[in-house]
């Protein structure tokens, strides 16, 4: 693909030769005037106004390397993007936080991994000041990208890859919401509990996972209760089929996120069985479809808008005072869980 | 906000101290090595390897200005953009077309009308090469920004303001679209039939408002029969509610978008009217709420997707032919619309 120029943009050869003075004066004068005379610097300054003179923040960038943009890529196609209620909720916190501060948000999206290159240079070639990057899988190449741009980043979850201690992160503890959705389900007196997990490539999904385990010890987890739903509704709703085929006496599920609880539901009424008279269900997330759901998911709220809100304030904090800051000042944040109790479960 | 600068970066200064050259021979060798010795020319080439230096694209840009990355701006807070699958829809044949180009997509999100002024600094300052804009209202800064910017700028949806006859942009045949659907209203017999509008500073409102009118012709339209629904679902909630109100005894409705259907569909249940026994409902868009809704709606089709696919396939031909390629490779796109009969009317 061949860009062509912007040809209707004026350069800054156009406003020296307006002036009458060199390109350098005229790149002083816009860069803060130091070292220029008062009348050079008017005459440079009307030069720019008359003809309409908008400085390149490329030559700009290369004086004070700043953009005032924040770059925030998601590890997911843009289908998934748009399906998932959790990723709009998750953009809302980090607008609102990024505007309040005067920044642009940029969000880079993405087809296929083949399109991870591309991002990797478009985040080098110095477009934005930092990164937030979220959903991220254990062999993703992007933290690898992010770390050879140079520019600091937040990830959204707890990072899994080999080399990750010292990164920075926003998250829930997903091991403690998961114990407290699988407890409700004993309280409630279910006695063959099922999970649907996300894709265990991802530390929440193995966290979610983890917690599970720990509410059944000291019984262990029969490995014909646990299935794979892939973090989506279609997922979910076959999932929750193969559970019924491998385990038809369950009476509980713990359902690793309240979009694939929504597919479960679907499946548990084809097959027959009663919500929450047959099986109870819990979800986790507390997003919109949790409420829509029939009947209402009992689910773990985890406060996803402030989770956005909390990676964009760790980031601005981080661009603000460099890597040497007090390490009490720039740490991982870890929220609270906690479970929200409806009709399914 | 201040950011510092992305200290782990090395820099060009590095690279030439290393090869024991000026910073200027190293700046020729990375654009491309004209005029550079091929001894001095590898040895620079080394240092950069060494180094693992990443050309920062702010100094490539100065001497290509390109930026291989598209700006994505829809004139609606990030709210609507993740509520409103029209907009996933569209982005998804923006991001495809993009990606087979090798072109990076930035969305560039906003919260409020205040936010408009950073877009436009953004996009005054170089990190991309061409805008996609789409939303648009009467009214709106955005336009100015764009064309300030110098950037060529491909529109979504007919471009409503003044000036704008040279505009580049796609668009469906609103006007067609809402004349087939009111027509079909009334080849099955409706006799008194309301519209539920969107915004009406959008164009495509208008347009289709117009077509309503077309087909209601030589009658006029009862100003009773008409209300604004904002193009959300509870704004076509609400307007439905409107309409029973001033006019209870309508016997069809034709909404000018799916989301505002489905508002209007939950309505007319909390009021006893049956669709399409006592009402007869048609929406526009054709997007999944379409077939989802009870009973599924018979509704207006036009092709979001590749809409999206037109708008970008039209920006990177501007961007590789410039402005003065002839008219006929470069004129505004306009889709055709196609009732799909269900079973709401």
């Amino acid at each position: 693909m061949v860009h062509a120029s912007n040809e209707r943009r004026p350069t800054l050869e156009a406003v020296a030769a307006r002036a009458g003075v060199s390109r350098a004066t005229v790149s002083r004068v816009v860069n803060g005037g130091a070292g220029v005379r008062g009348e050079v610097r008017e005459r440079v300054r009307r030069a720019v106004t008359d003809l309409g003179y908008v400085p390149n923040s490329a030559a700009r960038s290369l004086v004070t390397r700043r953009t005032g943009a924040v770059a925030v890529v998601i590890a997911e196609p843009e289908t998934r993007v748009f399906a998932d209620p959790f990723f709009g909720r998750q953009l809302r916190g980090i607008s609102r936080e990024l505007s309040a501060a005067d920044t642009q948000l940029l969000l880079l999206l993405q087809e296929t991994r083949a399109d991870h290159e591309r991002i990797g240079r478009y985040l080098s070639a110095g477009h934005a000041d930092g990164v937030l990057m979220f959903s991220l899988h254990r062999d993703d190449p992007l933290p690898a990208m992010a770390e050879a741009s140079g520019l600091p980043t937040v990830y959204g979850g707890r990072p899994g890859w080999a080399g990750a201690e010292d990164a920075l992160y926003v998250d829930t503890d997903n091991r403690d919401g998961a114990r407290q959705a699988v407890r409700h389900l004993r309280a409630r007196g279910r006695r063959r509990i099922a999970v649907i997990t996300g894709p265990l490539d991802q530390t929440s999904a193995q966290d979610r996972l983890d917690g599970y385990r720990d509410a059944l010890a000291p019984a262990a987890a029969d490995p014909r209760l646990i299935a794979d739903g892939g973090f989506t509704a279609q997922g979910g709703e076959r999932a929750m089929a193969e559970l019924l085929a491998a385990a038809p006496d369950l009476d509980g599920v713990f359902v690793c996120s309240d979009l694939m609880a929504s597919g479960a539901l679907r499946t548990l009424r084809a097959h027959g069985r009663r919500v929450p008279e047959d099986v109870g269900v819990v979800g986790y997330d507390d997003l919109d479809p949790a409420a829509w759901t029939d009947p209402p998911l009992t689910t773990v709220r985890q406060d996803v808008e402030e989770m956005g809100r909390l990676m964009a304030r760790l980031l601005l904090r981080r661009l603000a005072t460099g890597p040497g800051a007090a390490r009490d000042e720039l740490a991982p944040v870890v929220t609270a869980a906690k479970l929200v109790v409806r009709e399914s479960g």
